[in-house]
């Protein structure tokens, strides 16, 4: 909290993350709104990483990692569990790389993440839905067949390929005030966070996570890692807990933290998705919610928010499930 | 049928539309997917529309249209008859040169498309839910104010806007093999044809239409303007009739037509929100579902497919109706 001691990634790692992934990545449009602005109040700048190969930010860290692997390393191929974005990302970037990836997965992992992994070339061990089961299936993958355990989020090159998102970002849009982004792990906000401080001193970083996933903004607020408890969030890509690399990050280039209300999240996905045409996933639309929830706080000012991801469940919207619960 | 006479609108008309319309609507992006591609054995490029000001192309020829009036025709303000895209398209165009706009609307229409006129400055004339009534009212607007009707389709200045869609298509990816578009009054797909023909003599130029609203296909099949049946598709957009001025475009350049089932449309629609995170209404589905029930038919071809708008009902969405009915 007091020191500015070296980060686990600087800017460099990040600048050096976007060559390296630049043949295998989306650059992603940033998109604005007239009414959205109006609606909202500030002068908001998407970066559209719904957009991105697999429809989430994932693949930025995801490449950065397996690419930033001597061959060596790599022949073996590469492991992690995951039910979520990380594990196609994972085995898009093994794909592309030419190496095997295995994925641990609960046995009660919705069948179309499993597709989606065996159609990207991912090889699928499950696991019994337990904490301890999932690391010892990882665990032991990782002694059977050699292949190096890319963490979802508590990873420096991890990190470093999300913040390429925000690189981007400032590239496209100069002279934010602001840039947000939602909190789960903690790669995506912290690669953000280390970007954003390189880009422009003054621009402000604001975190964003679910009243009902509040782990890291205990975290921050308290200056220790806090444990999660349980999270009862429809932001399944923020119910991870903060991991220890982006909490040192984030305890250290933060300005603010702002947490949400389960209805704002709702709104403000039905109002990305009704206004600017584009499908957005629960936890993507956590940034949107806070600025909703914020009144005239931000008002006026040039905020880049990160649309994490577009992998939202079609067949079961949260506004349509809350309209039948009434 | 047999000549090929001077055609209403021509490639001039479209590139003058271009240039007048510029500073008040978007170039919007051109959208490819390699998943949808390999799922449509096609190498398909999607001019987003539905990115468009107001949801959809109409802003175009809407902006074409009052922007083409002289100073002392737009005075008095422009009319329309709609409950639809074009209602909100002519109320920002009327907005934008700063002149009223008078829309007539059943008295059944939806509230949403209300408050979205009026929140774009359009003044809502109600009327009895019926064609007679709908032609009084419009009569009784302009002999009133001296309102110059501009009519959703089947008016000059009206598809050489929507013709600029395509126009820039063109510029945005070089040597398509075809082009493809729904027809609902034709107004978009007239535009479109005229464009193409001028833009690359061997561009196929195919109109998609529901089977259950195949009034225009009936026409441009028997050569002769065919009334409409009542229709009855999901596809809202495309309820309306096939205009003259459409039919005699599209009698000369069309160079294939192809007629859809809904359960197709709504099987698209679903493709293009779950894989590319884009928001389409059920009528911009149609040139999708018909790549989708073509089979082999267009294998390995550029097709450029115009994505009219995304104007959809988030809280009815047809696949879910389906499995609630099922």
């Amino acid at each position: 909290m007091s020191g500015t001691g070296k980060l686990p990634v600087t800017f460099a790692d990040i600048d050096a993350a976007a060559r390296r992934i630049a043949p295998f990545i989306h650059r992603t449009p940033v998109f604005a709104s007239h009414r959205l602005n109006e609606i909202l109040g500030v002068d908001a700048y998407f970066k559209c990483e719904n957009f991105q190969r697999i429809g989430a930010f994932k693949a930025r860290g995801a490449h950065n990692a397996v690419f930033a692997l001597s061959p060596e390393q790599a022949a073996p191929g590469v492991a992690t569990h995951s039910s979520g974005n990380h594990a196609a990302a994972l085995s898009l970037a093994a794909r592309n790389r030419g190496i095997p990836a295995y994925i641990v997965m609960p046995s009660n992992a919705p069948r179309i993440k499993m597709e989606s992994v065996r159609r990207l070339g991912g090889t699928i061990r499950l696991c019994e839905p337990t904490m301890r089961a999932r690391g010892a299936a990882v665990a032991e993958l990782i002694a059977e067949c050699g292949a190096t355990l890319i963490h979802p989020y508590d990873n420096d090159e991890v990190i470093a390929g999300q913040g390429t998102a925000a690189l981007e970002l400032f590239g496209q849009v100069p002279e934010l005030d602001m840039v947000m982004a939602p909190v789960g792990g903690g790669g995506l906000m912290s690669g953000t966070a280390v970007a954003a401080r390189a880009a422009r001193r003054k621009m402000r970083i604001v975190a964003c996570e679910p009243v009902q996933a509040d782990d890291a903004y205990r975290s921050w607020a308290s200056g220790r890692l806090q444990p999660g408890s349980p999270p009862d969030t429809i932001a399944d890509g923020l119910r991870t807990t903060l991991g220890e690399r982006a909490f040192v990050i984030l305890r250290e280039l933060l300005d603010d933290f702002v947490t949400v209300r389960e209805a704002s999240i709702v709104a403000a996905m039905r109002l990305v998705w009704e206004v600017m045409k584009v499908v957005i996933e629960p936890s993507a639309a956590v940034p949107v919610a806070a600025l909703l929830e914020a009144g005239d706080r931000f008002r006026g000012q040039r905020v880049g928010v990160i649309l994490s991801g577009g992998n939202a469940d079609l067949d079961r919207l949260p506004w349509l499930a809350e309209s039948a619960r009434a």
